[in-house]
């Protein structure tokens, strides 16, 4: 099966991506709007056993952050994803580190930039249109952020929680 | 906020589900396939602490149980929704009453008629179309179920997975 791991943020923010999103990212039914901690992998059911013992490894040893949003930025021209950025706070970096290294899938293809997607696969001139007008927008969104999730992709490539991973917390 | 407490079944059984839903469900993109353990309820921040804490002790005293699923049944005439029918085993009739006791909202509108929706709001001659083919297939799905996950309701009717409980483990 496919895994990935994810923070979904609040309420508010998941709102607010989804007022863009609803309309730019063919992704929106998939998914409720997140920030991408450790892209897909696969795994068997024996993985996931192991995977699930140190993601909690990983969440007990991991302190609530602030997560901050204040403006929206792109992958252009790479892609013409459009975002809103996320601050990369240390504790957060230093989270997708350790979600690569002990037994968990190690595979790192992008350099991490933090970031909730609210549009993707545009044309040209809709990506121009639609960043050239919320890149002059400041947001002023702040949480804290104490867990993360483990989340299997179904056959219609919608995710599933399959599990919360409260920071601090040492489950037996 | 909304909450609401569902079990989402193990990937098999969700993408049988969806096969249907994806034709004749409309709440199709808001949550992936699930049963409803308790009904859709407004909760504070202060009062989400102590439901989190309530729900960790069920879960910590609820043991594993089988998810057992043969036929295709229908709640008409009252609705023409049409789900896919799970067995009412002892430990999920006992897991929802003990969901509506305690320090958790009590309020049930229905009596607990366990399901995965597969089909709703259909047109009369739809439904009856659909329920008439349906109703003649038999299933044979089984999962043990070892957790279940509470939600909360975004501004667009999705769900977001706030966290999910694990039968058999105590949390700190």
């Amino acid at each position: 099966m496919r895994y990935g791991i994810a923070i979904f943020p609040e309420k508010k923010i998941q709102d607010t991506a989804n007022s863009y999103r609803k309309r730019y990212d063919p992704h929106y039914a998939l998914i409720p709007p997140h920030l991408t901690l450790k892209e897909p992998f696969e795994a068997n059911e024996d993985d996931l056993k192991q995977i699930v013992g140190e993601l909690r490894k990983v969440a007990a040893e991991t302190k609530p952050f602030p997560l901050q949003i204040h403006k929206v930025s792109s992958f252009s021209p790479v892609t013409n994803t459009i975002y809103l950025k996320v601050e990369p706070v240390d504790e957060l970096l230093k989270l997708n580190e350790r979600l690569h290294t002990g037994n968990l899938p190690q595979e790192k293809t992008y350099t991490f930039v933090p970031h909730i997607t609210i549009a993707q696969k545009l044309s040209h001139d809709e990506y121009s249109d639609v960043f050239g007008s919320l890149k002059m927008q400041s947001f002023d969104l702040e949480q804290t952020v104490d867990r993360f999730q483990l989340m299997y992709q179904l056959e219609n490539g919608a995710w599933t929680v399959f599990e919360t991973f409260t920071f601090g917390e040492e489950k037996n």
